[in-house]
This record gives C-alpha cells, sequence and structure tokens, in this order.
C-alpha cells in the first residue's frame, strides 16, 4: 500500500500539488517573455538606496543610479500552450530597479514590484523578486487614428501605478528619437534575496542572494525622450525615501528575455 | 434669485450635473478612436437574425451573415487629455455583428457588446448601443521574443469574453496573409436602436432607430486567415440563437474613427 | 411580412433588445433592496450646496446639511430570481447627500453616486441618479472573534471609495449607544435630475426632476456615535465644493426599501 | 562600512525587504480571523481522494468524507491594525477538504484553495495552503427586507467560484434548523504540505508535512439543511477527480480563529 502510495504521490512544481502534477500553479522554467517597456531613469539619495542592498551587494561605480519600469508583458513555458489564453498569458507589471555591484559585476537591485495577476507575482516570490498586486497602465502606441502615439515615431507614454485604491507611482515619457543603447539597469542582471517566511518555529530562516539566468535577450528599437516621474508614497513608508532627487531620461522599447533558474553569488545566505 | 439661480444651474453633457459642468461622466462628442481588432466572419440562421431587427431593417442581400469582433481601444475627446491617462482612455470591447439593411443601404446590427469599463458602457447607451460589462482579451502582437505574433506577419490571435465569471465567447484567427479588403460589416454603417428605460409612468416609451456618424476612419494592414468561435450561451439565452452555423474568415487590423452623433433613420421612431 | 416582424419586434425593458426581451440588461421594477449602511452625517458651505440644486429645489431649513453615506446591498426584482447569484445580486455604494426642498417638502439631492457594479450603475441612470464605477468597501460586522465589531454593539465601522485607482473618501464611525431615530437624510425622498446625454442633433434636451416612489421602508437598530470624513478630491472638481466643513454623528443600521418608479416634479422639465 | 551596512541589513517577515522592515507584504503571525461560512459536506471517490494525499496521510475512519467550503473573512494582526482599511482587512475564499489522518489523528487535507486577494493567498503559501486567486461569492444575511436570508433563521445561502473568467464550483445551501455540532472537517486541523518551487539547481526539493497550530477557536450559531453542489472542472483536470459522488447536508454559521505557526509532522520532511 505505502508503495503505491509513493508512486501517486501528489506532485507539481508548485502548490497545488496533485496526482498528475497538472494543477501546479506555476510551471517548471524556462519561461518566454514579450514586453513593451516605458522606462524612466532617475537618482534616489544613495544612501538610502545602501539602505535597500544586503549584505554582498555595494552601490558600485554609480551611486543612486534608479529606474522606473513600466511594461506589458505575455509570457509561456516552452511549449507555448499559455498564447492559447490571452487571459492567463499577459500580465503588466511596475518595478523600482537600484543600481549597484556584486563582486565587481553591476547589477540592478529590485526593491519594490507590483504585477497585475497571481501566477506572475507567485512565480517572482519563486526566484526572490517582491512582487505584489498592483493596478499598472501604460499607454499603447497605435497604428492608426488620434488616439496613441504611432510605434516607432516620437510620441508620448504615460505610465501608472495604483495599490489597494491609492495612486503609487506617475511617469510620463515623450520619445524624440532612436537611441542605439537601452538604458543600462535594463541591460545588467538582477539580484534578488530568495526568502520564504518563517512559518515551522524550529526552522532556520533562509535568505539566499541570487542572480536570475537569462537567454534569448532582445531589444526592439529604442526610443528615448524626456521623462517624468512622481511617487506617491506615504512619508512614513520606506518607499518613500526612493523618490526621485533628479529625473534622467525616458525610454520606450520592445523587449524579450527567456528565464531560466537562479545562480546563487556569494554573501548572505 | 431664480435669474442667479438659472445662471448656475448644474449642468454637463452627462450625469453627474454640477457647477461648472466638469463632473459629467461622458464628454461630448466628438470621440476619437485608435484600435486594434481580431474578427471573425461566420453566419447564423437568418431567421434567428431577422428576430433581432426592428422595423425599418430588412435581412438584406445576405441574410445570417454576422461576425464577432475583439477590439482594444485607447480613445480620447476632442483635446485628448484622456491620453494622459492611460487607464481611462483604454477598454476592451467585444461585439457581435448581423448584417442588415435599411432603405436599401447595407449596415450591421449589434444586438450585443460588451465593454470592460464604465465610460464606454455609458457612452453605448448614448448611442443606442447595448453594451454591458465583461471580461475581454485579446492576443497582443510582440515585436520581439517567443511570447506572442510579430506585428504585420503570420501569427496566431485569440480572444475570450467572460461575464458575471463565466465564459461565454472564444474565438481563435490564425492570419496567413495581407489582404486588400477590411471584412465588410466592418466598413458599413452601425444601426441602432436608441432607448431609454422607462422610470416615470406616464412618459411614452422611446425608441429610435439611430445610425452613427463617423468621419476619420483609417484601416491599417488587414491581414486575414481560418478562425474559429464557439459562443458558450446558456441555451435559453436569446443570444444562443446567434451562435454559428458556419464560420468564415479571421482577421486582424488596425482600425481608427471618430465618432460624432447619431442620424435619426425612418422607423419604428 | 412586416406585421410578422411587428409581433416579433426585439424588446425588453432596457438594451439588449431581444426576441425574447431576457436579454434586458436591466429588470423592470419594482426592485427590492436590503442594505447594510455606514452614514457620517456633516455640514457643506451652503453656497456650495445651493451651486448644485437645480431650479425647483432650495436648501431648504437646514442649509448645509449633507451625509456621506457607504452601503452594501443585496437587491432582486419581484420574483427574487437574482437571490440565486449573489455575485449578481450584491453591489456596494458611497453617496453624497444635500439636504433640499422642494415645494416645502423636504427631500435629499444626490449629487455624486458611485457603485461597484453595472446593474445598479445604469439603474441608477435610468431613475437620474448620477452612478459611476467606483470601489467601496465598509467594515463588516462579525459575530464571533476579534477581527471585527460585534453587531448591535458599540464598535468601529470604516468606509473607503477609490475611484479610477485613486482614493475619494474614507469615513471612520464609532458607534456607541443605540438611538431612536435614523439619520434624517436617510428617512426623506430622493429628488433626481433624470437626462439622457443628447445624440441626435436635433432632438431637445431633456431633463426632469424626479422623485423616487419606495415603499417597505425598514430600518433595523441604528446605532450612533463619533465620525470622521475625507474627501481627497482634486481642488479643481466640484467635488472639492462639497468637503465638510463640519462634520456631525456616524451612524450604523439596516435598512431595506422596495423601489417602484419616479415621480415627475414640478420644475425644470 | 559592512558592520553599519549589517546593522541596517534590509529586512521583514516576507518580502518585499526593506530598511525599517515596514515593507513586508505579510504581517508576522498571529493572525485573527472572523468569518461566516457557507459549507456543503459532501463524498468524493475514496481512491481519487487517496491519490492527492501525501506519505504520512492516509484517508483514516471515513474513506472519501469531503466538504466545500465558501467563507468571507476580515482578519488583522495582534494590533488590529488592518481593520481600519476593510478593503485590505476582508476577502473570501474557497476551499475543498478533504477527511484524512496522521498518527490516529483525524484532519483535514485541502488540496484546492482560491481566495480574492494577494495577501492570503501568500499567507497560503507560507502555511503550504495552494491558494490560488479567484472570485467568489456568497450569500449575506439581511437583517431587513426582502433581499436575502434574516440570520439565525432558516433560509437559503448559494455560493459560487469563478476562476480565469470560468465558473468553478456553485452550491446552494437551504438552513432549516439550528443544530448543536459543526460539521467535523470544520472541527479538525488543517495538514498541509510546505513547499517553494525550486529555482537554485543546486538546492535541495523541500517538502514538510506541517499541520496549523490555532487558538481561539469559536463558532457562533450552527444552523443546517439540505445542499447541493456542483463542480465544474475540466475533465481532464485532476481537480474533476474530486467532484461529489454523494451530497450531505449544507451548514451556515460563524466562526473565528486564531492562527500561530506551522507544527512539523513526520512523514515526508
Amino acid at each position: 500500500m505505502s508503495t503505491v502510495n509513493t508512486t501517486t504521490a501528489p506532485h507539481g512544481y508548485s502548490l497545488p500539488l496533485s496526482p498528475s502534477g497538472q494543477a501546479s500553479m506555476i510551471t517548471p522554467p524556462p519561461w518566454h517573455f514579450s514586453g513593451e517597456v516605458v522606462m524612466v531613469d532617475y537618482r534616489v539619495d544613495p544612501d538610502a538606496a545602501a539602505r535597500f542592498l544586503p549584505p554582498g551587494l555595494s552601490l558600485g561605480d554609480d551611486p543612486g543610479a534608479a529606474a522606473a519600469v513600466f511594461a506589458r508583458w505575455q509570457w509561456c513555458s516552452s511549449d507555448g500552450a499559455e498564447l492559447a489564453s490571452p487571459r492567463r498569458s499577459q500580465f503588466t507589471e511596475f518595478l523600482i530597479l537600484l543600481g549597484c555591484e556584486h563582486d565587481g559585476v553591476p547589477m540592478a537591485r529590485c526593491p519594490y514590484a507590483w504585477v497585475d495577476s497571481a501566477v506572475p507575482m507567485i512565480r517572482g516570490w519563486v526566484q526572490g523578486m517582491p512582487k505584489q498586486l498592483g493596478e499598472i497602465h501604460q499607454t499603447w502606441p497605435m497604428g492608426v487614428g488620434a488616439a496613441g502615439p504611432r510605434p516607432s515615431e516620437p510620441g508620448r507614454y504615460d505610465g501608472t501605478l495604483s495599490v489597494h485604491g491609492k495612486e503609487v507611482a506617475a511617469a510620463t515619457v515623450s520619445v524624440r528619437e532612436r537611441v542605439t543603447r537601452p538604458p543600462v539597469l535594463h541591460t545588467v542582471p538582477l539580484v534578488h534575496t530568495r526568502m520564504f517566511p518563517r512559518w515551522v518555529p524550529e526552522e532556520p530562516p533562509q535568505e539566499q542572494l541570487v542572480s536570475s539566468v537569462v537567454t534569448d535577450v532582445e531589444f526592439g528599437e529604442v526610443w528615448a525622450g524626456d521623462a517624468d516621474l512622481s511617487l506617491f508614497a506615504d512619508a512614513r513608508d520606506d518607499l518613500a525615501s526612493l523618490a526621485p532627487v533628479e529625473i534622467g531620461s525616458g525610454y520606450v522599447f520592445s523587449y524579450a528575455e527567456t528565464l531560466h533558474s537562479g545562480k546563487l553569488l556569494g554573501g548572505r545566505s
């Protein structure tokens, strides 16, 4: 009996575990992502940024470099099955990124992230990316008509984030010209702290410094121009310490990657 | 006093009326729309279609011609102000269209429509378009990566409609080639029955046959191919009578128009 | 042919019209409502209130009397069919009420209203009630445990309204004792301006001053105490002119009514 | 410098980690829950139930015992702060429970669970409870009027679950009389498999059999009567194997508990 039970033990890449494994909320990696990005480079107080970096990471060459990133994504697993359900393969995202360095390698730290659906949220936690649920909207370029900018042309793009019914971030990017290089913080590896809250008292706390392993990175045309950015955090929130002290350029571009796994870094583990 | 009161009477294009008029939920026309459309031509039982046509409309030359239309829109009023808020200027839509004729002029009748936000819903009722709230999703073409078709290339597009937590429609369009003409039912005027439910017992019922007056119609590239379409209406619902008896081609295209007003037609008025 | 077509003309209490009439989004009245209310009496600048009153209404005996009302409702048509679907029979609502008078009869004017679903929104417009979509939450009394006040006991109730991802109203009511009378503005008839935006250029504008005809009004126990209220309207919005200049008592009570029709009042019609 | 950095390392009970720890999405336990429950006892094929039990659990004395549970909750942390925000302290839930046994102790296994907001979803994963996002609605008892049953009286309660825009479960409970005992599966400990998906290739898979430690359990009046239950799972889904083969009684009751931690059980760990 127990032998039989072992062979049929409920399993899966994630919860829910089930007899066939197909109930798993999350499909196993790799995951393919195709996205449209509206991004604003900005600067924060370097001391504030440093307080968000765990041991093992330092501010690097450009202390205070930061970015706000709005993106709308389509994603699929290796067999592409999710694409048949746009409701399930689409999501929107807002990130804050901080420039940092690990062992001399430039990286980006994501102290805050929001997405609009549950699967990418949990998938974020698997990686150590602190995704919460929010409502994210960004301008779509439109092929015809008066209601939106044209793709691959100068134009205005807006983005907003609301969380729990309150506005948290708003950005405007007015792209003027095509540039040859994507913004730096979208080209370096992300480094996360993978952790899972304690529940069983005797278990040790677990935190791992992990960078994301991606392949098949692809950028479309990168358009750049002026930008504006506001963060409406409550003054008591740690988020408020990452408000802009200076706003740089804005960017609009297509971006794709395939996300495979996490690579354990030295540091707090 | 009453003179003063008259000059300051609350007003607006729509409810809510307010002292300045700016509280109006709906801005006055014209309204500009830029959209991305996934559309399936199909055929219904001509008798069923006829039962959805009010006096003044007949089936015309192609009885039983129908279409299912998924669209995602950006819109703005004449000053374009809404574009600064993508949350408010974007919506998604699903329509059923039936081919018909008024006084020898080919038109399209929309017996059912759903959108995902309140402003376009009310704006539909202003026109006589029977918009309700639903959840509509359709595949986005993506510029890079593995998660979605490329714009202006062969590829697969899916669309779904859910209403009150139940799936109502699902379509798949696999476009193969660019064609020179858009699908007929997206090129003829829409004809609606403008009506407002009775509330004050003594008022007469009001129904007007009205066609929509649009300008600045623009089509992007039209791509066509095979299609599939399912309607999951409860068998007791009138919607079930409009289920496909034959499925035609599928189309993907960009479309824009400016919507100005309604034109009263002869008929039941 | 036309005879046949007449007998089968699509019909319904509201759009969508259909062969059987069952596609109508709105069922014909009467409609039964059972609700739980959290309400704050407050005062606005009487001049600001006057600017929201159409000809035919005056401020009455208590100029500047106002209320903010949070409610969660269950509703059904005369056959009660909707109750089998809690998803469709439940909604939440936030109203602002202004004290006023018509022909010496005390009434309440509702300059702004939000609900969280489409059917009550459209039903509001049928009556002339300016309902828009928002996200409304209010504390539930709970029968057991630490997470909420007990029904029919002193306790704290909070309410919030968010619209388009921004917070618009927040209230706190700390009830201390049962009182014998419900708050006045919840006991007088509502008076609305029934209007429908113009669409066909030649049609005359229509506005009717209409009071709501209700029966079977029922109040449960009324509990009262201290209150707080904030409106976060943009200073440029007309709504900002209705911000509290003084905050009165707060109330929590159950309330029911049956809504039948509108009664045309003299005035701007 | 590194000393300083250590003392200010970002921290928190959960992601997001931040300098003060207050950005944590999840507050540390204990968590207080007050709820209203609509529950249906039913039976599944015992072999199907067994296939959902991990090593360490067996079917116990009543193989095939199952329940479907709809609940609406208010919750707060130990300081009760969340209660000031009903938007954040309320959620709805649907569970399936299977009767089982560990070391001779009757327990309940939850193979599937859905909630309507993100914090209880992540909190479920912390415990090993496989919560996903869904839309859950259940009838509210109302104190007055025609639109709903009265609390503590015979009446009808309905519940529905939709996931990704499709209906997944629907139940009807018609309570007739007050009973002295709550349904068994709501009185035994829940036993979960706490696991976290693999991300760093070299880390070992982790699964722990954990029961939930609760105190301050409180039941209000328990009312019971007839019930109906449908699960609309796709036949290929593992969920379909847990469809009812027999439907028992339905129950309506208030329930509260305080949830503290997980207790590691022998078994697959």
